[in-house]
């Protein structure tokens, strides 16, 4: 079964009291487009995420969620001056934080950022057809024609509401030269 | 064998033209420090390398070479705008340009933007230990804590003056997390 992969931008998730601090009063996230998980969209909110050394303005992506978090790649933590770590979404505690800035206010992010643990989002059913299991780690090859390679420290989460695709920061996506569409295959 | 990964960020090579057009005339390199490869060293001056989106101030790495040869990472490409195709080192052919910019002038490079193939550089004596020949392509396991791969495309180069190290770029080297002192292994 192939697996389409996707690259994950710099990007950040917001709770709804940073949304307001940042853009006023009882603000909300305007749509903008769907992504490949159904449920989440990019939204036409941006906002500058702040580091020692060097900034980079970043769309939000919604809905809103119980914690802020900033993904960046390695690359762009480096230009930041940020040591972020490699995590799992949601898995904040210990991870540096950043200076976010929008038209209405500030945020000192107190921790947040981090840069993702390469992963597949996958269905239940899709699941079973690929023989994975929710949090298992796997091998993942991807066959581009220049850049070939083989990605392990994959992990594999299922959820019902989840469309089957690998996602990747642009460290990743560039180390393979996967832009354009692009499908991976777990190694077995 | 363990062969030592290094991690080339962005840089360029240099004609003694181009020098002498962005330093003066009669301009010479001057040696900051040796790199692992014998003969080979940084240099004090630094230029800027001008695409259409953006620039990057680079170092230049000596000696002077018969074609000025710009190697960037895909996602610095995507900062400066400008579609550099994946080479091996030399192999300039049909690649994109840049400006140049140093103190004392500007050069229009019409060709020799590229990003780096992945590679090794060894000796006679390694090739033979490690089973490969002049120009083989490879592939290289990495493994590191979070972020462990397999680099397909890996092209061998053999030199008597080759000290063995595999080169890598940024992308790359953040793709593995491969900071620090880490060790590859061809996958055979």
């Amino acid at each position: 079964m192939d697996i389409l992969v996707e690259t994950s931008a710099r990007h950040l998730h917001i709770t709804q009291a940073d949304l307001e601090t940042l853009f006023g009063r009882d603000a909300k996230l305007t749509w903008k487009k769907d992504l490949s998980q159904p449920g989440q969209y990019a939204c036409t909110e941006r906002v500058d995420v702040v580091g020692p050394k060097g900034k980079f303005n970043m769309s939000i992506l919604g809905p809103t969620r119980p914690a802020t978090q900033v993904e960046i790649s390695l690359t762009d933590a480096r230009m930041m001056g940020i040591t972020a770590p490699v995590r799992e979404s949601g898995d904040l505690a210990g991870s540096p934080g950043a200076k976010l800035v929008g038209p209405a206010g500030e945020v000192e992010l107190k921790e947040g950022v981090i840069v993702a643990k390469r992963h597949i989002h996958t269905s239940p059913e899709d699941a079973e057809a690929l023989g994975v299991k929710d949090k298992e780690i796997v091998d993942v090859v991807i066959n581009t024609m220049e850049r070939a390679l083989v990605f392990g420290d994959v992990v594999v989460r299922v959820h019902p509401n989840f469309r089957t695709s690998m996602h990747i920061d642009t460290d990743e996506s560039n180390a393979a030269a996967a832009g354009g569409e692009v499908y991976s295959n777990i190694v077995k």
